[in-house]
């Protein structure tokens, strides 16, 4: 299953936050998103709806836990969720806690921007975030 | 549950493909990106993670069920799924056949467009979604 090529096969990707066999949690280094999480499927797998009904259920289980931690731990004004992989074809998570004063919201990540980038703010956040990956590595330990 | 000011509690939000009690599927209408369907919860809930086990079991499955339609019926270069509500905080899954010749591919839908619109490939993919459609809706009354 392991392809070289494959920046997720190659790479952790981020930092680890809990690895489990099948999948691993990382924080990413998205700019101006500080409380950026993936879950990362470790199988090089396309597309969530080839992973069978087990796999699935664990893989969102997942992802629902770093939602949870993330929504108790800091308040955001939303979650967004997606797994799109266009550029990397290997099944991973976006778990992103948005809020009203980041730079896009509310537009996607993805998108426009919306204002300049509060640095204060995004720092302070990121000051929280070693007590969440601390909190969703125990929620997946659980 | 239902919130007069909520736009997906007010209005279907796209052509209606199937209802379920608990969701339904829509058709987006999109400029550019024809196979582009939504699953819309019932019930007005902002998090994924707000629904029980059960719940978010069905929501997937009704995810999975239009994404191996798309697949099977459409051949796309990568299926993207999102559900983000930074706007209309009632969930919704973004369930999105993407394909390589398509505007902003690879980027997300919502980036920035890499090449002009293919008028011609677009008009051919809308003619094949009345078909698709129905395979959805044959595929979630199964």
């Amino acid at each position: 299953m392991n392809e070289p090529a494959c920046a997720l096969c190659a790479a952790t990707g981020g930092a680890l936050v809990f690895q489990a066999e099948k999948f691993r949690v990382i924080r990413a280094q998205e700019a101006g998103f500080p409380a950026f999480y993936r879950v990362v499927w470790t199988a090089h797998v396309a597309e969530f709806s080839s992973l069978d009904l087990n796999d699935r259920a664990l893989c969102m289980a997942a992802v629902c836990a770093v939602e949870q931690v993330l929504r108790e731990q800091l308040q955001p004004t939303k979650i967004n969720l997606a797994a799109l992989g266009n550029v990397v074809p290997h099944l991973h998570w976006h778990v992103i806690a948005r809020f009203g004063w980041d730079s896009h919201f509310p537009a996607p990540v993805w998108g426009s921007p919306q204002r300049p980038v509060d640095g204060a703010a995004v720092v302070a956040l990121a000051a929280r975030l070693d007590e969440v990956d601390d909190a969703i590595a125990r929620a997946l330990s659980a």
